[in-house]
C-alpha cells in the first residue's frame, strides 16, 4: 500500500521533472565532494568557515524543453541538480548555486567526458550575509548563549526556579536577521523546556549578533527582561537586577498542570502577575505522563468524559479498494493525472495536471507562507516569517496515521538532502486518500409547479481525493491540501494548527498586540498568508486573464423593469497588462477571476477557462513601504497575473531574502514592473490567500483547524460544453411511484390533486425497498 | 433508526418550542373549520373567493416565558398555533393571522371554557394583494393561460413543434408580483415539458394580471416572443406573427439528447440560432430512458467511463454505532444539545443550543434566501426572489438516501399544514449524521530547534455532526447544513445545486446578463444571499458586540522595531448602537466580529465570547433605493446587531412582502432605525452571506455544490479557559523511540547529531507496529 515518492522508477521511466531520488541526491553530493576545486567539507564536520553543501534539489528543465518532450516527441530533457554551496572557507565567503549534471552520474565520473557530469555556476555569488542559518551556525551559537545564560544564573534561579545548564530552560530564535544586507543579528528568547515550550516564554530575550566573518567575534547584546531594557550585556542586566531598587523582578515557577494553573489564577490579585506567581503556585516539579503539563497536547485523561465519547468516531472505507493509482511520482484518479514533485523550500509542486486527458495546469506550487507578528517584546515585534526561508519543503515530516490522514490513506515518503550531510527520508510525509463527501455533488427534487407530488428526484454523491502534507515550522503546523473533485475542480487549502508562537504576558498593555491566553502567556496577533503559483495552460500556452465584474446599471429601454430601471449586469474585461491584473477580493464589488483562452471556445462559442475562486481571505495590511514588504510584495494581492519567464520561477527567494527582506534578491513587484501585455500569452496566476490570527484562549495549548483555513478553488468555467460529471454512475435517480419513467414530465392537473389531497402517511418513494 | 421529527413525545414531555405535531396541526385545522363565525371552506374545495386556512405553525412562547420555564422552574408555557387565514369570502377580502389555543385542544372543545381553545386575531388585516399565491389561485390561472395558449396554437406548432394542449409545453411564473401594494401581476413563461424543463425556455413570455377581486376579470397581457413586444394580447402577437414581414420567428424543435444538440451546434452558423435550429436538428421525439434528454440529470450511461469509475466510492461507517441521540425533537451529540424546530417559511430553526451544559444560543434560524436576476426578458429582469415567500420551510422534501446523506444517517420526518388541506408529511426531510473529517482537529510534530529528530508527535482526528435539509424552490435546491464541531464551533453552510432558472438565448447581447450555456439556453446572472438570525446568549442575556479591528500603527517608542516603527495591532471596539453594528467583510481591512458578555470573563480575565466568521461572501449590490431593497434590506450587511424584541421575530416577512417588496410589512432597516444601545443588552446577530452566480456551461444540466457554497462559522472566543477539545480521547500521541516519555523535552546536542547523522532508512516511529 505504501509507495516511494521518488526513486521507484528506473531512469528510463523517470519523469524529467520528478524529484531527485535518494540515489541521485547522494551521487550529486559525492561528485561535489570529490571535486577538488570546490574543496568542500562534509556537512557533518563542517564549521561555519568551512565550505560545504547546504542543500540541493532538481533544477527543472525549461518549460519549452518539457513541452517539446511531452507534446511533440522531442528529446527527453536531461536532469540536473541545483546545489547550494556555502563557500565559508573563502576569504570573502559567498553562497553559490551550481548546476550539476547531467544525471545519472556514472560510477567513475570524468568531467571531461562529453556526457560527463559538470559542475557549473548557476547563480551567484549570493551575499554571505543572506545565507540561511545552517545547523552548524546554531552549533556555533551554543557556547555563546550558554555563556550568557551562565552569567545570569542567579537571575534565572530566582526568577524561574531553574537554569539553562540544568536543562530547564532553552531558547528559540526568530527571523528576519535584520532587514537589510548590512545586518545579521537574531532575537532569541528563553522558555521552559517542557512539552509545549513554545507557549512557556520567560520574558527574557536577547539579540545575538552573528554578522562577523569570524564566529569568535559573535556576541549577545540587547538583553530584555520583564520588558525592561534593552541592556547591552548580561553584566549590565545583572547589575540592574541586583542594584536597581525599582527593577521589576519576575517570579515564575516551573510549569504545572492545567488544574494548578487555574487554581493559581484564582488566587492571584490584579497587579504584577509574574511576581505574585510563586506564592500561590505549586509547580509540578516531577511531571508524569498521567497528568500532562498544561501546555502538552496530550489527552486530559482526568477530564470529564462526554456522553458517547468512549465510542469510536466514524471511519471511512473503500468498498472496492482505492480508486486512485500511484506510479512512481505520477498520480491518477478518476480522470485526473499529474506528477507529484516538491521543492525543498516551499513544498508540494504539482506538474502537468490533466483532467480527462487535457492539460489544465503546467505547475501548481506553494511559493511561501508569510506570518508577521505584533508585540511589545522584540521576539514578537520583529517576527516576520517567510517560511520557505526555513525550508518549509524539507519540513514536511512524518504524518500521523489515523490523525493526519485516515487509515485508508496511501502514504508516500519524501527525501531531501538539505541542511544535513545525508539524505533525510521523511517516512510517510505525504498522504493520498479519497473521501466520502457525505453529500450531493448535485441533486434535484423535481416537483412541477402545478403538482403537489414530485415527479422525479436524483443526484450524485460527492467524493474527492485529497493529497496532503503537514509542514511543521517549529511551533506551527500547516496542513496543505490539494483536493481533486470529480468535475475537474481543484481545491487548494491550508489549515493551520500546532502551537502559537507564544509571548510573555506581563500586563494588560500587552493585549494591544494580541491576547492574554494563559497564566504568563500571550498569544500575539499575527497573520498567515500563503502564496501559490498557478501556471494554467488552458488549451495551450496562449491564455488571458478575463475579469468579470458584476455591476448594477440603469437600463431605461428595458420595458419590464420597474421605475428605477436598475439591474445587475456582467462586465467582462480582458485585463491588458500585468499591473492591471492586481485583484483583491471585494465583498461589495464582486468579481470572477478567470484564466481563459480567447482563441478557444466551447461548443456554445464561449471562451474556455477556469475560475480562480478564493475562500475568505485577507491581504497583507502592512504599509507597502515598510521594511518587510519588498520581499513580501506578493502578499499584497490575492491575485496577480504575469507573463511566464524561466527567470521568474518563484515569487520569493526567502532562503536568502528572509535575511534581508528590505533588499531582497526576488521581489514579486519586479515581475509586474515592466507591465507586460498578458493577452494571449503564456501567463502565470500568482494567488495569495490568508487570514488574520488574533489568538484566544481556545488556541491553548494548540490551535484548531476548525475555522482556521484559507485557500481557493479552481473551477472549470466554460471549459467544457456541459457539466463534466454526468458520466459518473455513483448516483441515484428515482421516478415517482406509479408514474411513467422517461423524459416527459407526468402532470396530474392541480385541481384534481386539490380535490383529493394526498393522504398523510410516511412516504417511501425515495427509500431503498 | 428513523425518528419522527415532531409528535413522538407525549404532551407532558413536549418541549414548549417543539413544532406542532401532526395531531396538533389537524386539531387546530378542525377547530377552525368548526368555528362558524370564521365560515371557512376546506382547502381542497375552496376557491379564491372562499375563506380558507392557508398555513399554520407554532406561535412560540415569549423568550421571557421560556427562560422562566427553562432556567427558573417557572410554569410550562402554553402552546398556541398561528394560523394564516385567507378571508376570500369577505366583500373586502383580507388575510388574518389567528392565535389558536392553548393546545392540546380537547375532543369536544368549548371556546367558552376557561381553558378552552380560543381563536384570537393575532395579526391583521394584511392587505389581500399581499397574499401568497395559493394552489387554488394557480388553478384559477389555468383556464386563462390555456385559453391564451390556444390562441397561439399556430405559433406554438410552427415555432416549437408542439403545443400547450398537447402537453409538450408548460409554464412557470416568477415573483415579485409587482413591487408595491397596488399591483398583482406575474410574469409567466413557457418551456418544453421535459426533464429539466427549467432550462428549456421557449422565448415566449407574458404577464398575468390577477389583481382584480373577481378572478373572472383576470387577464393576460404583455406578450413577449423572441424579444419582440410587449404585445397587449395574444391576438396582437398573432397578428404580428402572421402579417409583419420583419417579425423574427423562432424555429425550435423538441429537445433531444446532448449528442444531438452538440451535433446541431456544429452545423449552425452564426446568426439567428433559433431560426436555424430546425433545419439541422433531429429532435428526440420519442425519448427513452437509455439516452436521456440533454437537460436530464440522469447518468449518461453511454458516456466513456473513467478508469476506476466502476468501483464504488468511499463510504463512512460508525465502528461503535451513532454517537448522537434523538429524543423527540431534542438532539444531543458529544457535549452538544439543542432543540430542532422549523418555520414553514424559512426552514430549520435550532433552539437553546448548549455545549457542555452551557447555553450559547437561544435561537439559530434561517430567515430568508434572496436571489435577484438580470436579463433582457421580463422573466429574468423582474425575478427578485425572497424564497421564504415561496414557503422554503415546507419545501424541504424527502432526502435521497445515499446521495443527500450517507447511508449511516438518521432521518427525521417533517410535517406541515401549509397550502394544503391535510398535513403533508415529508418523509426523511431532515438527516443527521457524523462525519469522519479525515484530518486533524489539531496536531503537532515536535522537533526541537537544536535537534534533527522529533521528540514527540500527536493530535486528534476531527469528526463532526451534520444536520441537513435540502430545500427545493422549484428549479433550485439549497442544501442547508448545520455542523457541530467537537470544540464548541458551529458551522452554518448553504450549498447550492439544482437547475438554473434558465433563460431564452437569442443572441450575443444576452451575454451582458449572464452566459449562453446551451443551444437555446441562457444562464442568467443572479446572486444568492442567505439571511440568518443568531440570538446568542453568552453567559446570560446581557451581551455586546465587540468588533476587533486589525490595523497598523507607528510605535516610535518601541526600540526593537526597524526605522518605520510600524506594526500591526488590534483595536477592540465595543459597538455602541445598532446603526454602528453594520459590518461587511473587508479583505484589506480585516476584523473579527465577536458577541461577548462584558460582565463575564474567563480565568485569564478576558471577556467571554463567540466569534462570527463569515466564509467568502458578498452583500446585495443593488442600489439601496431600488424597488426590491426595502424588503431585502437585511441583505445589505454581512452582520448587523439589534436589541431583541418579540415584535422583531424575523428579518423578513416574505410570504407577504414578496408581493410588495417596495412597501413591505417588515423591513430590517426599521430594526436599526431607532439605533438602540446594544451594550450589554439581549441582542440578536443578523448574518447575511452569499455569492454571485454567473452561470457557465458546467451549470448545465445542473449546478454543482463544489465551490457553490457560502456560510459562516461560530467559534468560541475566550469563552473557555483553554481549548475545550483536550478531553477527547480520539487522538494519538507518540514519543520518539528510545527516549524518555514525559513532560520534559529530551535534547541531544546538535553537535553530536551532526557528527553522526541519522542513517537514511524508512523510519517507522509513527507507524502502527
Ligand atoms: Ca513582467
Ligand atoms: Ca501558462
Ligand atoms: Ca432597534
Ligand atoms: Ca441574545
Ligand atoms: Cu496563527
Ligand atoms: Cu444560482
Amino acid at each position: 500500500q505504501d509507495h516511494a515518492f521518488a526513486g521507484a522508477t528506473t531512469p528510463a521511466q523517470q519523469h524529467p521533472l520528478e524529484n531527485l531520488s535518494p540515489d541521485e541526491l547522494e551521487a550529486v553530493r559525492d561528485v561535489m565532494l570529490r571535486n577538488a576545486s570546490l574543496a568542500l567539507t562534509p556537512f557533518g564536520t563542517a564549521g561555519v568557515r568551512d565550505s560545504f553543501i547546504y542543500a540541493m534539489e532538481l533544477l527543472p528543465p525549461t518549460k519549452a524543453a518539457m513541452l517539446d518532450f511531452l507534446d511533440h516527441s522531442g528529446p527527453r530533457p536531461k536532469r540536473y541538480a541545483r546545489v547550494i554551496v556555502y563557500h565559508g572557507a573563502w576569504d570573502s565567503p559567498v553562497v553559490n548555486e551550481y548546476q550539476v549534471g547531467p544525471l545519472p552520474i556514472k560510477e567513475s565520473d570524468d568531467p571531461y567526458d562529453e556526457d560527463g557530469c559538470r559542475v557549473v555556476l548557476w547563480r551567484g555569488p549570493i551575499p554571505w550575509v543572506m545565507r540561511p542559518v545552517a545547523a552548524n551556525e546554531y552549533v556555533a551559537w551554543d557556547p555563546i548563549i550558554r555563556g550568557a545564560m551562565r552569567s545570569l544564573t542567579t537571575l534565572l534561579q530566582e526568577s524561574y526556579g531553574t537554569t539553562y545548564d540544568d536543562g530547564g530552560i532553552f531558547f528559540t530564535d526568530n527571523a528576519p536577521r535584520g532587514y537589510t544586507r548590512l545586518t545579521r543579528h537574531s532575537w532569541i528568547w528563553m522558555m521552559y523546556a517542557v512539552e509545549g515550550e513554545y507557549i512557556n516564554c520567560l520574558g527574557l530575550e536577547m539579540q545575538i549578533n552573528h554578522l562577523d566573518l569570524n564566529p569568535a567575534n559573535w556576541f549577545i547584546t540587547n538583553f530584555v527582561y520583564n520588558n525592561q531594557g534593552p541592556f547591552a550585556s548580561a553584566a549590565e542586566l545583572m547589575w540592574q537586577y541586583n542594584n536597581n531598587a525599582t527593577f521589576q523582578k519576575i517570579k515564575m515557577t516551573f510549569p504545572g498542570t492545567e488544574a494548578q494553573h487555574l487554581a493559581r489564577e484564582e488566587a492571584l490579585k490584579n497587579g504584577n502577575r509574574a511576581a505574585a506567581a510563586a506564592s500561590s503556585s505549586k509547580p509540578l516539579q516531577q511531571p508524569d505522563n498521567s497528568v500532562p503539563v498544561w501546555s502538552s497536547i496530550r489527552t486530559r485523561e482526568n477530564a470529564e468524559r462526554r456522553a458517547f465519547a468512549t465510542l469510536q468516531a466514524p471511519r471511512t472505507y473503500y468498498p472496492d479498494g482505492a480508486r486512485f493509482r500511484v506510479d512512481g511520482s505520477t498520480i491518477s484518479y478518476l480522470g485526473w493525472e499529474f506528477l507529484l514533485t516538491s521543492s525543498i523550500r516551499s513544498g508540494l509542486n504539482l506538474r502537468d495536471i490533466r483532467f480527462k486527458g487535457e492539460r489544465i495546469i503546467y505547475e501548481l506550487a506553494i511559493q511561501d507562507a508569510y506570518a508577521g507578528y505584533a508585540g511589545r517584546q522584540p521576539s514578537q515585534a520583529t517576527s516576520n516569517y517567510f517560511d520557505s526561508g526555513w525550508g518549509m519543503g524539507w519540513s514536511s515530516y512524518e504524518l500521523i496515521r489515523g490523525v493526519d490522514c485516515p487509515e485508508t490513506a496511501t502514504f508516500l515518503d519524501a527525501h531531501a538532502l538539505a541542511n544535513a550531510g545525508n539524505v533525510m527520508t521523511q517516512h510517510n510525509a505525504i498522504c493520498l486518500f479519497e473521501v466520502d463527501a457525505s453529500g450531493p455533488m448535485f441533486r434535484h427534487y423535481s416537483k412541477p409547479k402545478l403538482s403537489m407530488t414530485y415527479s422525479s428526484a436524483g443526484g450524485v454523491r460527492s467524493s474527492h481525493m485529497i493529497l496532503r502534507t503537514a509542514v511543521t515550522v517549529y511551533n506551527y503546523d500547516y496542513v496543505y491540501d490539494y483536493i481533486f473533485h470529480l468535475d475537474g475542480t481543484i481545491e487548494v487549502r491550508m489549515s493551520a494548527t500546532g502551537y502559537l508562537q507564544g509571548g510573555f504576558y506581563a500586563d494588560n498593555s500587552d493585549n494591544m498586540y494580541g491576547q492574554h491566553v494563559h497564566s504568563d502567556t500571550m498569544g500575539n496577533l499575527h497573520d498567515h498568508i500563503i502564496g501559490y503559483k498557478i501556471d494554467f495552460d488552458i488549451g495551450g500556452l496562449q491564455n488571458s486573464y478575463q475579469k468579470m465584474m458584476f455591476r448594477t446599471g440603469v437600463f431605461p429601454k428595458n420595458p419590464y423593469l420597474p421605475p428605477s430601471k436598475t439591474m445587475k449586469y456582467v462586465d467582462r474585461v480582458t485585463v491588458p497588462s500585468e499591473k492591471n491584473s492586481i485583484s483583491i477580493l471585494n465583498t461589495t464589488s464582486p468579481s470572477y477571476w478567470n484564466i481563459v483562452n480567447l482563441d478557444q471556445t466551447n461548443t456554445w462559442g464561449v471562451t474556455k477557462g477556469y475560475r480562480i475562486q478564493p475562500m475568505a481571505t485577507i491581504v497583507n495590511i502592512m504599509p507597502p513601504e515598510t521594511e518587510f514588504m519588498k520581499a513580501a510584495s506578493w502578499s499584497k494581492y490575492n491575485l496577480a497575473v504575469t507573463v511566464r519567464h524561466e527567470s521568474e520561477e518563484r515569487s520569493t527567494e526567502s532562503l536568502y531574502d528572509m535575511q534581508a527582506p528590505d533588499d531582497p534578491i526576488v521581489s514579486f513587484d519586479d515581475f509586474l514592473a515592466n507591465d507586460e501585455n498578458i493577452v494571449q500569452q503564456d501567463i502565470v496566476a500568482w494567488v495569495a490567500v490568508g487570514m488574520m490570527h488574533q489568538p484566544h484562549a481556545e488556541d491553548v495549548p494548540i490551535t484548531l483547524t476548525v475555522g482556521s483555513m484559507t485557500g481557493f478553488v479552481l473551477k472549470p468555467f466554460n471549459f467544457f460544453d456541459t457539466n463534466p460529471a454526468m458520466d459518473l454512475a455513483q448516483g441515484r435517480f428515482v421516478q415517482a411511484n406509479g408514474e411513467p419513467a422517461g423524459n416527459v414530465r407526468p402532470m396530474v392537473p392541480l385541481k384534481e390533486q386539490l380535490a383529493s389531497p394526498p393522504e398523510r402517511k410516511p412516504g417511501n418513494v425515495l427509500e431503498d425497498t
